[in-house]
């Protein structure tokens, strides 16, 4: 399909530092391309920055037929824009779209719109130590009905948004609770899908955590409430006694991109890793042994987010006492390295805007 | 607060039959209420019905915080118009707003306003047998952000629909499907609560019920896939050997209004009743005794919609020869009388408008 590009005629300030607030400031365009069920995707089009007019009753508001993805541009020392193994992005929108009824989107094709935003908007990658360009492709059911089945008319939108370093001043790592009463997801549920509807539901858990003195929340399994699966919004990883375990994939986990990648570098590093079931009790037993070396989050956002306690039922455990591990800091290293063009990206995981 | 009421200058033309599609007219107008962190719920206002305009990153289209209600307005023969018990229904959306970390309504408040916006579209009522005017109060989190936190800002409409019978030519018992792989909702999570997620997730269970010839999904609980829980999107009930069983509220189940009254109604009647856990294993089990004498799906849409025939892993169990039960028929016209205010409304339920 031909790409309808619409300049905008004013262009707004960028950010003159690296202290931007995540998620609050647009570029000046944006893509969308509409759904039909007649006519499939169609429209495909670059306009200005622009609020949505939707109907009251699009399904969007009442039944949360809606899917995301988020990924990032980075600025290389030698000003070239970088993208972040995008193929996956969309390889899992398109996942998530099979769970929630709504149609599939031509991969290649939107990743190709993708990256025609990205060169227009190529002045709005910052260049700041830490800060890259924060892309959110999503997608909303629009059909305005209150009747309780899949939409008939979609769109998905692109919108950009710089952002600065998620550590400010160095890593620090985090202090979490281990959840016992809220539940993320559960088998046969939506937990493998990047759907809104999986967000807000954290949010009390994440508001009590933070209460009580934490940063974030480590869930665990709907069904037994034993076993580890997610740190807040990103995927977990634990270097137990010289192996990395981190939970597989089952049935209710999102399947990060960077969780992902930092297994194929463990695997070509050959470092011992294991994806497994890890029950809580396990892992407080393995704190007891001092075999917990290391403990981090992995996702989009923050790439490597190191754990320096976890609270659990009244227990604390503080693991690597509250520093960066090695490991986690050479994962760090690596993939920022990549990311922004310092290291040599021998496994083809960057795409040149 | 002072409400303040803007007239359409345009009005639509109102449905000349009972062949009304569900949910896709609505009235002339809408009411509309802001939230903002500082200010609190503000600004209510009778609009006429037109499009909504909001950022791209609005939360609503991102982290799904959101929650809605359902209850509707009847017209009586001597054309007066009724509200079913809609205090409850402000009751509930305060309690899944609390589950969605939404700040909560004054309920008296907004049901004055409803009131108001029902009085002003009351030529919007239609009068044939069966149908009735669907109000659907949502509220939606308006921050343009991509913070993964709750809203500082929200929007509260009600949105008017005439709507036409649930059963057209008389009730028809519905053939269900025992859901074995999907899940609804589990404990800890939101499945007590009216918000949007719940109801696209279960798109996919719909549509391959539908495939294999039923009409809807029991959902079973998310922990041992055993006890039934809800029918679609109504709870359910079912007469064993002269008892009404109908699972007991664990947290996951929807608090139904239709269901609550039909409880009080059967208690009044003096018929043994027993909110309890039920598993489909000791269902099938009463169905093979001989003892599962009727089934039916209880909500706002349909009031009671008899099951028919369930099919569970291959196997079918077919209630009361596919014909609507005694004690189903019985509430049924109980309910739909004191709702069309033809029988007399002992309990003080209808609210007159």
């Amino acid at each position: 399909m031909s790409l309808n590009i619409v300049e905008a005629s004013h262009k707004k300030a960028k950010p003159e530092s690296e202290k931007i607030p995540f998620g609050r400031t647009f570029t000046d365009h944006m893509f969308v391309m509409d759904y039909e069920e007649n006519k499939g995707w169609h429209e495909p089009r670059i306009v200005p920055y622009e609020p949505l007019t939707l109907d009251p009753a699009a399904m969007i508001f009442h039944y949360g037929q809606t899917v995301f993805e988020g990924l990032k541009a980075y600025r290389t020392d030698d000003d070239r824009v970088l993208l972040f193994r995008p193929e996956k992005n969309f390889e899992r929108l398109n996942l998530s779209s099979d769970r929630l009824s709504i149609p599939p989107v031509d991969e290649q094709e939107v990743l190709g719109y993708l990256k025609e935003l990205v060169q227009l908007e190529k002045d709005w990658v910052p260049s700041f130590e830490g800060t890259s360009l924060y892309i959110r492709p999503f997608i909303i059911a629009t059909e305005p009905s209150l009747a309780v089945a899949p939409s008939k008319s979609y769109k998905l939108m692109i919108i950009l948004s710089p952002v600065g370093p998620y550590f400010s001043g160095g890593i620090k790592p985090v202090t979490i609770n281990v959840e016992d009463k809220f539940t993320r997801a559960v088998k046969g549920g939506t937990g493998m899908a990047k759907t809104a509807g999986n967000y807000s539901s954290g949010y009390q858990a994440q508001a009590k955590a933070v209460e009580e003195g934490n940063n974030d929340v480590l869930w665990l399994d709907g069904v037994e409430k034993r076993y580890i699966e997610e740190v807040g919004s990103m995927n977990i990883f634990f270097k137990i006694d010289g192996e990395i375990v981190t939970p597989s994939l089952s049935g209710s986990i999102l399947q990060g991109i960077t969780r992902t990648s930092i297994l194929e570098l463990l695997r070509k590093w050959e470092v011992p890793v294991n994806e497994r079931r890890i029950s809580i009790d396990e892992l407080y037993q393995a704190y007891e042994d001092g075999k917990l070396e290391e403990a981090f989050g992995t996702g989009t956002a923050a790439v490597i987010s190191p754990v320096g306690e976890l609270n659990w039922l009244g227990k604390k455990m503080v693991i690597n006492d509250h520093e960066i591990g090695a490991l986690s800091q050479e994962l760090y290293d690596t993939i920022t390295g990549i990311q922004r063009g310092r290291k040599d990206d021998r496994y083809g995981w960057t795409v040149e805007v």
